[in-house]
């Protein structure tokens, strides 16, 4: 297991490859505008651009927004190269424009959509199992693979299969063996060394002849047959047995986990027992888990009692075939035995809703408030720079967030105040919060970062905790109430002045 | 528009991200099998892997794989770094074994994905509409979003939005405008400079001037009201159409088509046309599409005739609002005059089915078959080296894959022969091939790639000339006839014998 907390996970965090994004990888139409706003003498004002999403992903009641550091990060080294880029002058003075135009949502979205993900799943397993992520060859590619094993820890996995996002990111990494090493090996001549030294010490043991024997008494426990035993299979086991005498944790279905797998594996950690090592547990990868959890169990169980092995009972189980937030959801309704879940393909590509559709939109430029409308209501913008405050009920619970235009005085606890919850047809409501906190949090300023970087395990830490405080209603996975965001009275006054064309926001034409 | 060809293409090929994927950016059950079979002396045994999929993606009846050129660049520049990665020396041992395992399977399968999800698009969009890619902020971040772009002009794209994808694969890159661009504007003193010399040369013109009195034209015809017209959406374009004269295409959505953004754009084009210049067209991105887009193309006919511009009527009409295979289906079906659809979540995402499920399981070890049973009989794996041949019929068109043993002797045209279609409960089938071709490709020997790497544009042309060979059974997108694809008689029977185990590939364990 890698790990590398605080300081030195902020130094591997640097060297990600989400730093080395080019300057180049953009929409077309940025460099176009740039192009534009520079030759109008207008690339020096100050505008003001804010990253949205309109909807909770996966139908959900709430959203974990991540990846701030990697954005911070992305815009402390954004540079063009001179001789690398062949891009005109005028871009170098409209870098930073550039990047607040486009790259946050590029970086935000993906990261934010994964992490609610794993939140998700994190409710849906209950608090008890383990989750572990395994969805790298799932991902679109290396940095996508890179970032899911980051977010999904945070989102609230325990462990990942990815080596090298342990290394950078000191999440704890797990896997021991695929189907190809158990079929790789057809025969206990295979085996070498056959020979392993015991734990506590002593000559080495003829581990062919112990396993063997092993296998006649747990077969004859259970009243198998040693014939339907595939010879590879135990071949494969011991091979890595003898490798990681403490590690022992294969994966028993590569043929019959009832006729073979499960024999060979108690066999071998019997044999591994009986030399003073600690085996594991086993990996179920196909077929019925919970059905094959309580039957490994069961064997588990009788193994322990008859051959005297207290710790047999209480192997690990991994569970790992194409887990859904469904499938994790009905495995608790289920009795099973199952004390890790693997998951990939589901958790990396977010099968349930792969987007999460941020926008980026410009809202105020020198001072004067922007909006746009379009020809879908849902599509318009909310214009002027804004604060944004959470208002906490007598529980301490989330109850509304409020949007104000930044020069309002913040809320006050024990005040009531009225405000418009957003929406197509929008009253007045009033709301009195027990507590209020502000959202707004200053992270970067003169080409620098002002915000502490968390490690993945503070990140992790933070997102739990802001989860705990979510009303169930909010939390739970299928059909939560809606949570409220609200705009301040001033702030819809200043749509309904807009939409009007009454403000300087974006007045209409006077007649020529 | 960035071009590069051939071998230009080919070096900017070389310095794409997936080059630098580090070696440790796999599953840690690649490096404990590594060390395992290291310590047990197998690492030198010579092993065949297979990467397949078991179905089509989105429900269809064909799949471009795509990545080939990707996967051999990696492979070939694959080496762990002494003091980069701190994993120990029996690694080194092991490089091409790991590689083996691990990396195809994750740069192929989502580059195959996308690139056939391009494909379906292409169909559903039919041969004339232009079809433009726009899915960067919408990838799995930097490196997902690059390949979605080089492999989606592979599978049937015309254009990308991605400015670095056009540098480094040659693709058509298009983009002009953001909303932001349109509402960062209030007012026409804005505008700078306020003049622009005609194409055909001469004194510079006061283009405010110019563009108020067609304003008021194109409203007197259309007899819409300057009142109702945005300002600042007119400066906008303006200002935008005096950096680009010639490349003027705004989008025109950002307050109401109708009633501003509409007639600004022809006020703005008309005033260029005045000046011997020639607008490019509009951008829709929101609301109906069709009905819109019939709207649009009635007003340039009618400015057309009216002002004696004929090039007017034939201006370019963009849209772009969430556009999926299904939208894009319908769209057909409606009257529109959309002339490029730019597509960006549905495509890049996938939203259909975002993973394609690629498996890459051992085959043979040192001559030997090798074969995974598992508890579901859908998960078991074909055992032995293979040769595939695809049987075509009279006209031309693909009708069977066969998968036989590499052994065996090539099928034969107009020769007869027994196959078993893959499935649960497969049966004896008769076929007689009008042609057969081999599928095999040598593409990688001592450590070199042995296979010309095409330009994405050389891979677009292969891409497309094999989908038209395809039968319009296979290729229509709802409902497609299954492609079948067959085991040769030798390989049924190996798969039975390794079932019952009664073959060397995975004997049962004689009693003890």
């Amino acid at each position: 297991m890698a790990t590398c907390e605080g300081s030195e996970a902020r130094a591997a965090l640097r060297r990600s490859v989400l730093n080395r994004v080019p300057p180049l990888l953009t929409d077309l139409y940025q460099f176009t505008m740039a192009y534009a706003y520079w030759r109008a003498g207008r690339h020096n004002e100050p505008a003001v651009f804010e990253l949205f999403f309109r909807d909770n992903p996966f139908g959900g009641g709430f959203s974990l927004i991540a990846g701030l550091s990697d954005c911070l990060l992305f815009l402390q080294n954004f540079a063009f190269s001179d001789d690398g880029e062949r891009v005109c002058t005028a871009l170098h003075t409209c870098e930073i424009t550039l990047v607040r135009i486009s790259n946050p949502s590029m970086l935000l979205s993906p990261l934010s959509l994964v992490c609610s993900n794993a939140a998700r799943f994190r409710l849906a397993a209950g608090p008890r199992r383990r989750l572990m992520e395994m969805g790298l060859r799932r991902a679109q590619g290396p940095d996508g693979g890179l970032t899911a094993s980051r977010y999904t820890y945070i989102g609230g996995f325990d462990l990942t299969s990815n080596a090298l996002a342990g290394r950078l990111f000191g999440i704890p990494v797990a896997g021991t063996m695929a189907h190809s090493y158990v079929t790789s090996f057809s025969s206990l001549e295979e085996v070498w060394p056959q020979t392993l030294v015991p734990c506590g010490g002593g000559g080495p043991i003829d581990v062919i002849c112990l396993v063997k024997g092993w296998l006649g008494r747990v077969c004859q426990l259970l009243g198998s047959k040693t014939s339907l035993v595939r010879e590879g299979e135990l071949a494969a086991f011991l091979s890595y047995a003898i490798a990681y005498p403490q590690n022992f944790l294969p994966v028993i279905d590569s043929y019959s986990v009832s006729c073979s797998g499960l024999l060979c594996f108690c066999a071998v950690a019997l044999a591994l027992y009986e030399l003073q090592y600690r085996p594991l547990g086993v990996r179920l990868d196909s077929g019925d888990l919970s059905r094959q959890s309580l039957e490994v169990r069961r064997v588990f169980k009788e193994c322990s009692q008859h051959f005297s092995v207290p710790q047999f009972e209480s192997l690990i189980i991994v569970g790992t075939n194409s887990i859904s937030e469904q499938s994790l959801a009905e495995l608790n309704k289920k009795d099973n035995e199952i004390d890790v879940v693997g998951v990939g393909t589901h958790l990396v590509t977010c099968t349930r809703q792969p987007s999460l559709g941020c926008v980026y939109k410009l809202i105020e430029v020198r001072g004067r408030p922007r909006m746009k409308m379009s020809e879908d209501p849902e599509k318009s913008t909310l214009p002027g720079r804004k604060s944004v405050y959470r208002l906490l009920d007598a529980d301490g619970h989330p109850q509304m967030d409020l949007i104000c235009l930044s020069e309002e005085p913040a809320p006050k606890a024990a005040v009531s105040l009225n405000c418009f919850p957003l929406g197509l047809n929008t009253t007045l409501q009033t709301v009195t919060p027990a507590q209020v906190t502000s959202l707004r949090l200053d992270v970067f300023t003169c080409g620098q970062i002002t915000f502490p970087l968390n490690s993945a395990s503070e990140s992790r830490e933070r997102a739990q905790m802001s989860l705990q405080t979510l009303h169930p209603h909010h939390k739970r996975l299928q059909e939560p109430h809606d949570y409220t965001v609200a705009l301040s009275e001033r702030l819809h006054s200043l749509v309904s002045d807009i939409t009007k064309g009454n403000s300087k926001g974006s007045n209409f034409l006077l007649s020529n």
